[in-house]
């Protein structure tokens, strides 16, 4: 039986989704909790990694069991008793063998937060990243606006990365902002069919400078181009990364 | 010289703003910062004691030193390379030997933040508390005018606490909405000249069940009338609560 299960986590704590030496992982606590909740090890496949201090609300994973001893839509129940306070199961189903959470994956939807105003606020600072003057809403979507569409997007993954090809289609950059207290809260949304390593916190420095004039929709065109990684702004840090929602065909 | 310092703190970790034993308090890191920074023992005073794992945004604390060895807008640099990044120091400014950041106090708001949708959601467990099925925002904010005005608040006190009057006066409970991930999150302002030990958290508490139809409004008159505390809903959490702002006369 394939199980489907789509979880949320603060990612403050861990070093990633994926199980490593001398770190703790996400993926780790919730084989762990699979195993104390079943008595047996199950390898948990989830629709992509997110790095070290990624969040998620939508993340999407799969497992194989051989019997159905615990219903799918128990499964919240049954694995949040055995996981830490940070990492949620919110939901629980069936699904075909041929299901994969990872390979059947057709769009994603990324996250970045940054907030403007008093530094330092330790309310903010666990999921959002504080960046001064940040431009008006308006001008980063127009700019924003130039990372939509299908391009090669060798320059702004990390290097080290092994991919077959770094052709993406970003389907949309939506900002959204709210006024809070003592500034405002800004939100990038980013859909896409597949990200690269650190593309979208790449993307979101980038955004920052076209917008503030920093840098042009040439050095952008060059970017996309070339591949070369010096010519785009600076990856942003990881805590303002949430995974939102993981979508697949029906 | 008398020194005032506007704070943050994420109250998760602590017992309180208050020092005590065998219990990390937001006082103790702070005194421990100027102790570290200053080379001798300050004792602060608050604007009144939050209770263990209640946050805030705008606590407001004064000190004295004998010379002015740091300048008071290098008051949040200087403290917080000592404080722990769950405590952050906004602002620094000089006051008159006469200022007393709890006694002089005139206007205090606080916050409690709700959310409905899905559940264990560890994005937001952190500073708020997931109700299901909240009011309409309109009749929350309609039973809330009903906790607003001077009133003996004795029945939304914990008992315990040692309090000469137990009248105060709310000035103004305000509700907010926002949509968000999955469901909605809604914030009550409440602005006090003062308030009780667990009052703002037993007031959220009856105005959910008054706007429920679990209480009534003759419940809440006889409730203030006779200080009874069995005759209100229940306390909240303390995670939903943070201390907005501390106003003082000019």
């Amino acid at each position: 039986m394939r199980y489907v299960v789509k979880i949320a986590y603060d990612g403050t704590e861990y070093a990633g989704w994926q199980c490593q030496k001398n770190a703790v992982s996400v993926q780790e606590k919730l084989e762990s909790a699979l195993l104390s909740a079943l008595g047996t090890c199950v390898k948990v496949t989830a629709s992509g990694r997110t790095d070290a201090g990624v969040h998620a609300v939508g993340q999407v994973c799969h497992f194989d069991m051989e019997s159905c001893s615990i219903p799918p839509e128990k499964m919240p129940d049954a694995l949040n008793r055995f996981l830490p306070a940070d990492v949620r199961v919110l939901e629980g189903k069936l699904a075909k063998e041929t299901f994969d959470a990872n390979r059947s994956a057709k769009r994603k939807t990324y996250r970045y937060a940054l907030y403007d105003g008093e530094r330092d606020m330790p309310l903010k600072d666990r999921f959002a990243v504080r960046v001064e003057n940040i431009p008006a809403t308006e001008t980063l979507q127009k700019v924003a606006r130039l990372l939509e569409g299908e391009h090669d997007y060798k320059a702004f993954c990390a290097s080290g990365s092994a991919v077959k090809t770094t052709v993406r289609t970003v389907y949309e950059v939506r900002v959204e902002e709210s006024k809070s207290y003592g500034g405002k809260d800004v939100y990038l949304y980013v859909t896409g069919n597949g990200f690269l390593y650190n593309m979208v916190r790449t993307m979101v420095g980038e955004i920052l400078d076209l917008a503030w004039g920093k840098r042009t929709e040439e050095s952008l065109r060059k970017a996309f181009e070339t591949g070369n990684r010096s010519l785009l702004g600076k990856t942003m840090p990881a805590k303002g990364l949430t995974l939102m929602q993981v979508e697949y065909e029906e």
